[in-house]
């Protein structure tokens, strides 16, 4: 099924000349440093004048007239839905989950669809700055074979619905199924598997708390969907009398391997709850707008000390896995809804789709940041261009100015997987092919 | 004062092979299909299999696997300010204005820094699918200037303030610097020269009518902000006792030869008289995040027959020129305000940044679709990458998925001003690292 694949690792690597935003806990900027790596590891970080010769290093890299930074760490993401990319738009979550997106997940999402879909979102990802995503979906074992052939970094998170999916045709083998996938999942340094049950309203208390015990006894993330609507309130409420947050609190699934996404409708009265139960919360300003489902209250999980990551939640609700615009959305909206421009400065913002995301998903020792000893995950943009001219600010840069394609290259786990502009991990054009005939075959049996 | 300057047309060109969104009335799509441009016009736009053969023609323009459109109208910007981007973020609109840009601006604003700042500013453009901008500043003779040599079409609006400004230090002499201004400005097809009072809160009434008066009688535009904060509503209110629309009705500025930029608190009832006076309104919903200042009410004013088209605003308040991006950002934030994801879907959207914006500049008879008899304003798309795989809906695509990146080659005039990403016009470089010297000196002056 893998796409033809390249990897060679290179023994130390010397990135030097560009400006580099560690996004260590100073927030250290230095203006013309360099990075050693050692394997998949950062070995030292500091300005070019105490760098090591240039022949004491297997490989340069050269980053002048660019910044240097840590990859983005995307919290929420559907990544295999990529192949349903403007399938359905401009509708309601009823009608575009009821009427498109399940319907068509039921006909045409097989391991084949998802390693495939994975795998060109793991493109996107890539080209866009992203080193590490966070997924959920079906058939996750295959998405995890495209991390892998893709080099990405990845929380894969297998779906548990109480109805029937793809994987599971039968929910009553939901919590077997997603014993089996933790099991199976191949193992590799870059993959953490987890369990995504998908909601509080598509997942009963029973199904909850048994997803909730494996992850924690396995001690891998519970993933899911949490106060993403209006009418998921309600219907909790509805069915069991409490809002959704207290009815996960009361069924012991909140704590601190738990990353909820969305988050729109946590009440004021229940920060503290949050707070304390050290819930993370994956923020996805650009599906929440997309589907008019409301602005989570960052500033104030902030403010409480709740980490908070970013996310674009699925292309089929975006459209496109572009962190960098999500971090422009992300700061301007709550400007807005706060009337108060001073909230989510941009330098909140880079924290928060970088180290924060890092924390997030349980994986802020090793990557969020430029520091010794951390995985080598990092990206380089382009800085010198008409759009990031002049430079006054580079957080502001990053988060008003720039969009994904200012990346250039990108390492993970200290390979280069992508070398100015050019992707070295699978062959591209093939994968862009693959689900663009996936497209056409969804396109002609489903629209006309 | 000019950079480098290659220019050359061609007599007949043929752009064959993509994808034709021609944005006329019927919004027809032509899947494979050809344009047959003569000099500065299409002459014909048809299925590719009627094309005229490749010996017949000049030139011939590949466009395979790419989307062709009219170029975007960008209806409300401040090109110069490019040179401002990132300097000052985070900040209400009176600390942003008062302690940060009208200093920096009576500083450092003259010819050399308009011209140097608009020509970066349209490279910034063209790169990212702007063919025609709408432009207010001041020294705007060295901004049509950058326009004439960058390859741009533009409205250049010479701002007019009742305090000094760097142009006219005298505010009594403004209507009379206006005047010279049409006199003075570079008779070119592309550029329409305008007068921009900046707002109706620094501009008294005698200054409005007087430069309306002289718009109206070289039939020209006449761009002012309109109602784009509520202070700017309450202001107006206390001292002439009226809303600012009506105020300005009131005085006879509005018309359908006005171009009011935000309009975010124009209120219900003032709906039908906008309508009525035919004024044309500038959406910049990025800005008005950014800054705070609300969401214009643009649902209603499609819904009331309001011409409406999208524009960027300047660099110092977006803080880029990316009207793909400002087209997601129009589609999504309406949804969220009116709690409706089927509002302002991706095909209003992509009217709104093309034929809507040409209505609103007074020029949808020249350019805003692609039709014989149009000037040759086009752009090309890459469809082939990752984040536009697959397809189901080019609109959807161009307004959640793409970025101004996606632009490949861009024609304005007829003129190919940016191939295959090679911008032909101006050297690139020198531009880039001119704005670059001035965004230290102010760095150093004013920051460090």
């Amino acid at each position: 099924m893998a796409l033809a694949t390249v990897s060679k690792k290179s023994g130390m690597v010397l990135i030097k000349g560009g400006v580099i935003l560690t996004l260590n806990p100073a927030d250290e900027i230095i203006e013309e440093g360099y990075l050693l790596l050692q394997e998949d590891k950062i070995e030292k970080v500091g300005g070019r004048r105490e760098a090591p010769p240039d022949h004491a290093v297997d490989r340069i890299i050269d980053a002048s007239d660019s910044l240097i930074m840590p990859g983005l760490v995307n919290t929420h993401t559907h990544a295999a839905m990529a192949c349903f990319r403007g399938l359905a738009d401009d509708l309601s979550l009823k009608t575009w989950l009821d009427d498109y997106i399940f319907p068509v997940e039921s006909r045409f999402v097989n391991p084949e669809f998802v390693y495939k879909g994975t795998l060109l979102a793991g493109l996107e990802m890539i080209r866009s700055g992203t080193t590490t995503m966070c997924d959920g979906y079906f058939f996750e074992e295959a998405a995890a074979q495209a991390v892998m052939d893709v080099g990405l970094r990845a929380i894969v998170g297998k779906g548990v619905i109480d109805f029937p999916t793809p994987d599971t045709p039968d929910p009553a083998l939901n919590i077997a199924h997603g014993k089996r996938f933790l099991e199976q999942c191949p193992s590799n340094s870059r993959i953490t598997p987890a369990l995504f049950c998908h909601s509080a309203y598509t997942c009963g208390p029973e199904t909850l708390q048994k997803a909730k015990e494996v992850c924690r006894s396995s001690s891998i993330p519970f993933l899911i969907h949490l106060a993403e609507t209006e009418d998921e309130i309600r219907e909790i409420r509805n069915r069991y009398g409490v809002s959704v947050v207290r009815h996960l609190d009361r069924l012991g699934v909140l704590d601190e391997g738990t990353i909820a996404a969305h988050c729109v409708w946590v009440a004021a009265n229940e920060f503290s709850l949050v707070a304390k139960k050290r819930v993370r919360i994956a923020h996805c300003p650009e599906s929440n707008m997309k589907l008019a489902s409301g602005v989570a209250p960052i500033p104030d999980f902030l403010q409480n000390g709740i980490p908070v990551g970013l996310g674009t939640d699925g292309c089929a609700s975006n459209n496109n896995l572009d962190m960098l615009s999500e971090m422009d959305t992300a700061a301007k909206i709550h400007k807005l809804c706060r009337k108060d421009p001073t909230v989510m400065d941009a330098k909140t913002v880079v924290r928060m789709a970088t180290r924060g995301g890092a924390e997030v998903v349980g994986l802020d020792k090793e990557i969020g940041s430029l520091e010794p000893g951390k995985k080598a995950d990092i990206i380089i943009l382009d800085l010198k261009q008409p759009h990031m001219t002049p430079i006054y600010n580079y957080y502001s840069h990053l988060v008003y100015s720039a969009s994904g394609h200012d990346v250039v290259t990108v390492l993970i786990d200290g390979r280069v997987v992508m070398d100015n502009r050019e992707i070295l991990t699978v062959n591209e054009k093939d994968a862009v092919t693959a689900v663009g005939e996936i497209g056409k075959t969804i396109k002609r049996r489903t629209l006309g």
